[in-house]
């Protein structure tokens, strides 16, 4: 059933009239069409049996049919009043008297807007509905995401074979990025971080001037936008022979992410996963080192639902993709992070990301 | 008068008992304060006489307080309702039955939380006072905003160093920010610019994997920022002896920027600068060609109030900042843009960016 489809169910179902969408990235999941027009109105309304129809600044109507959209679309221009213009058509469509909204999204301007245009209405919460909709990936979604992980695995590599004594966090990142843009991927999903040495022990570090030196560990986290969707990965690597100490917690790190992997399937709980992680770091000693959520979710966002928490109670189903990143920052010895893209399947787990997970050792000399 | 005033004395003005300012950009105008907390809580309330409070995250309290908040700050956790914590912070300074927002930012969903916290009070719009504030700078955004504008030279002046045969724009691009990381600016204002040969026609073009080539006019337009303000700067140079018709293309568009940037002083109308411009150009011939406004309001936004377009009678007040930036994109000859950042004076201008605009002929061996 299409996106389209699902939600006119929904409608029905809750006896709504229609549904107006205008979360730029809302849109682009009902629609296939992406744009970001600002102040502009963009918007899909969704009806319970009328087909749909969009609204859109009238020069990217063009790039609405080239992104896929079939049906309707209502072109304004700068001079022209947009909300009178979506009455109209809408008014084609359908009488209005529930409208479902994005209330989390939609501010109180628009909402004054439509209480104008629709003096009787009365304005329902979309919000819901739609993240339902978009925690559970379908197969054409997973496959833009398994492409988003396998350039983020690629980056990986280049920032692994970048690593050289004296080289710099900065250079070592633009090095990164300029060989994805070379691959045609220009955005990625969140600032990209390269970090070295005691700096591996901040999670919120920024890369900067320090220069890669031997005994580093190197701590990689970042992402791709791929056709819209977001992939996010990290890898932490051993610049020269590392420490026992070292190599502890960066064992201790890869069980604890490993056995996460390993649980994932549909019916365990986000606070599961989380509880299983954290369990192998603080039996390890380490507990108060892992200052974070296991993961979160993933796709048109970098983050989304599901949250995976110690405190969400909510069931993993088939077709939800989240992030697993269990770290441990001690001050004292390292930082280590590993992060994979994972897939909850029909009875188990796909793993998006497949940059190895073993110690990876960089020789010095 | 500090700009918490400044909104004490319009809310008395209007007889509204409080402002809550929630845009992040907003609040940090007010405040000092940036931060992104996404959904998380984080305002400024302004009250009529009493002294203004803050509400964020917990953990972000002391950073607040770092960037210079010396008033009440409300520090709210996870596990908190911070509507409430809100509601009693408020009401120990005053009653609520008239609150101004920013209804072109916030969400319904948060109106709907206020509407709950406070049902009698009415809802007015604080957006317009925030934007007539904001559209003037006082000295101390001045002065971080000719420093935004001095790393836009420089970034230029390392763009035109790194120009050479066979060399990618996106290589040129990596060059300029990997040069502007080691002076600390890590984001720019918006994705670099880096556009090459037939490509400076294109408004819009995206930097790829095209080499620069002898005879080519190469077009930089970039911006940083600094201290959470943006500079934007265009310049196009040429990599070897341009032909006549460059030349000519070049001269129009550097006589119709400079004529704008003389004719600023307050009282002049933002559509008479477009004029000035537009005419040059179009007497010229290109006039098909000029396919965009002359320039935009430039500060904690690249782009904010006021627009300058052909229909904007806003008239001109000292303190403001703008770009001005025509442009001819001929396909037949080459595009060429020249954007600088201008300061309306007390009685004239005075401009930000200062790398020059003689037309610089990069020697090609």
């Amino acid at each position: 059933m299409s996106k389209i489809n699902q939600i006119s169910s929904y409608l029905k179902q809750h006896k709504i009239d229609a549904a107006f969408i205008t979360t730029p990235d809302n849109v682009f999941y009902v629609s296939g069409f992406r744009s970001n027009p600002h102040e502009r109105l963009l918007g899909v309304v969704v009806f319970q049996d009328a087909e749909p129809l969009m609204i859109c600044p009238k020069m990217e109507v063009p790039d609405a049919q080239a992104a896929g959209w079939s049906f309707d679309v209502v072109g304004h221009q700068d001079t022209d009043n947009p909300w009178q213009l979506l009455k109209e058509a809408i008014e084609k469509k359908s009488t209005i008297s529930r409208l479902a909204i994005e209330k989390s999204h939609m501010t109180v301007e628009r909402l004054e807007a439509l209480q104008e245009l629709f003096p009787q209405a009365t304005f329902d919460r979309l919000d819901d509905q739609l993240n339902a909709m978009r925690v559970v990936k379908d197969e054409q979604e997973l496959e833009i995401l398994r492409q988003a992980a396998a350039y983020a695995d690629y980056a990986i590599e280049v920032g692994v074979s970048e690593i050289a004594e004296g080289k710099t966090e900065l250079e070592i990142l633009t090095a990164i990025e300029l060989a994805l843009k070379k691959k045609g991927i220009s955005h990625m999903s969140f600032d990209t971080m390269v970090l070295s040495g005691p700096k591996t022990a901040s999670p919120h570090g920024k890369p900067g001037d320090r220069k890669i030196q031997k005994g580093d560990f190197v701590l990689f986290d970042l992402g791709v936008i791929y056709k819209g969707y977001c992939s996010d990965i990290t890898r932490t690597v051993s610049f020269g022979e590392p420490t026992e100490a070292q190599k502890e917690v960066y064992e201790t790190v890869r069980k604890a992410e490993q056995d996460a992997v390993d649980a994932v399937k549909p019916g365990v709980r986000a606070m599961d996963l989380d509880k299983i992680a954290r369990d192998v770091i603080t039996e390890a000693g380490y507990g108060e080192y892992f200052t974070h959520r296991l993961g979160h979710g993933l796709g048109i966002s970098v983050h989304e639902f599901p949250s995976v928490t110690g405190n969400n109670e909510m069931e993993l189903i088939e077709g939800m993709v989240f992030t697993i990143e269990p770290g441990i920052y001690d001050p004292n010895i390292t930082g280590v992070r590993i992060e994979d893209d994972v897939v909850v399947t029909k009875d188990g787990v796909e793993v998006l990301t497949k940059y190895p997970k073993e110690l990876v050792i960089i020789p010095t000399a």
